[in-house]
């Protein structure tokens, strides 16, 4: 059996890229990172990912990046930018943005990858939504494989680890339809900003992924304060 | 004033490589993983070296890779080779090797030098006596730069994070002569694989480093169990 790590952060995208991953045939090995995320909502959400797709072994790794600032999803003194326009998603880099947290989680993924002599990484970055952010870039990942084909034991000794990128090209709504499709479970997916009950509907997060369902043509079952009047 | 971001570890090389960015000015902002070490006596030199070096920062970042097992440094039940041939250093992979190490702790460092607008990165790895990992290897380190070039809000803004290797061509008895003229204090460091009051003299770690001594005609000013005979 064929075995992925697959970085489970507890959105939607990293969902579908791990169901993704099963139906290639792969055995699961989840990792996800408890990084100093201003809520925990978002790790238990990668738990019921994890457990819906069956995986092998699910690890939570404590990795706290607020022991250095700099960004507002893990330092206090930074705001998140609560109401977002949908015509200026994806214009800059975001506020959002955690330095180097890709390279960072795709290391420790390789790592991983190493210690269980997996054959691929998983993780769900997408070059289209979310092309503010460096290392979410078709280049980057290009460049993280190319470093790692020579960084490990396991790869001098000819065994390389691919990192797969199956959202890469894909919209929200491609995404969500390819989800249903492999009976992904996404309502064990989380997308807000804030860590409340319900989704608030008004961040960046929350419209992408608003906006993903109903150009998919289906309802998410998630429950949110707000909803746009387009939706 | 620039601005360096110093791995210091707590052995021999990354001292000198914190003194030879000092030598360059940049202001030094350390950077120590408790990467779950056997012992803790690395991280106690580490500060002593930030100290020492004038540092304006020294962060010690938790990041457990004994989260998941595979190398003798982090996985207790895998005995360290506790008594080196001389003759067999550098022959094959150790296996005091750490996956992926050196990829998560510069991946770290890069985000640290993000954050503190840092020019530079500097790491002590040497090709020469440890070409046993592969993430010491010049054409990692080079791989390493390529994929930081363009990871990083940083780099995208124009402003790329250099890494530098000063040691990477140096003999542990060039190093040991490069440091004792930047006046580096090295009795502040540490390299023996175990964590007692004395460096045991013959684990790999000792034999390379009382090796370096003697060829650069210096006595080591740390105390050990046990010398051997060439010393």
């Amino acid at each position: 059996m064929k075995k992925a790590v697959c970085l489970i952060s507890g959105g939607l995208d990293s969902c579908v890229t791990t169901f993704i991953a099963k139906d290639k045939g792969f055995d699961i090995y989840g990792l996800t990172f408890n990084y100093g995320q201003k809520h925990k909502k978002e790790i238990n959400c990668a738990k019921k990912v994890a457990k819906s797709a069956s995986a092998k072994e699910h690890i939570i790794f404590n990795l706290d990046l607020s022991q250095f600032k700099g960004s507002s999803l893990t330092d206090i003194d930074i705001k998140i930018p609560s109401d977002s326009k949908i015509n200026e998603i994806g214009k800059k880099i975001p506020s959002t943005y955690v330095p180097a947290r890709n390279t960072i989680f795709l290391s420790v993924a390789l790592a991983f990858a190493e210690v269980n002599r997996a054959d691929s990484i998983f993780i769900g970055v997408t070059a289209t939504d979310y092309s503010g952010y460096p290392d979410c870039r078709p280049e980057f990942i290009k460049s993280f494989q190319n470093m790692a084909n020579i960084a490990t034991k396991k790869a001098v000794e000819g065994n390389k680890i691919k990192i797969q990128t199956p959202l890469i090209n894909l919209s929200k709504k491609e995404i969500i339809k390819k989800g249903l499709n492999l009976n992904a479970v996404l309502e064990n997916t989380w997308s807000c900003y804030k860590g409340k009950d319900k989704a608030c509907g008004k961040c960046e997060s929350c419209i992408l992924r608003l906006k993903g369902f109903k150009e998919a043509g289906e309802k998410d079952k998630i429950k949110y304060e707000y909803y746009p009047d387009w939706y």
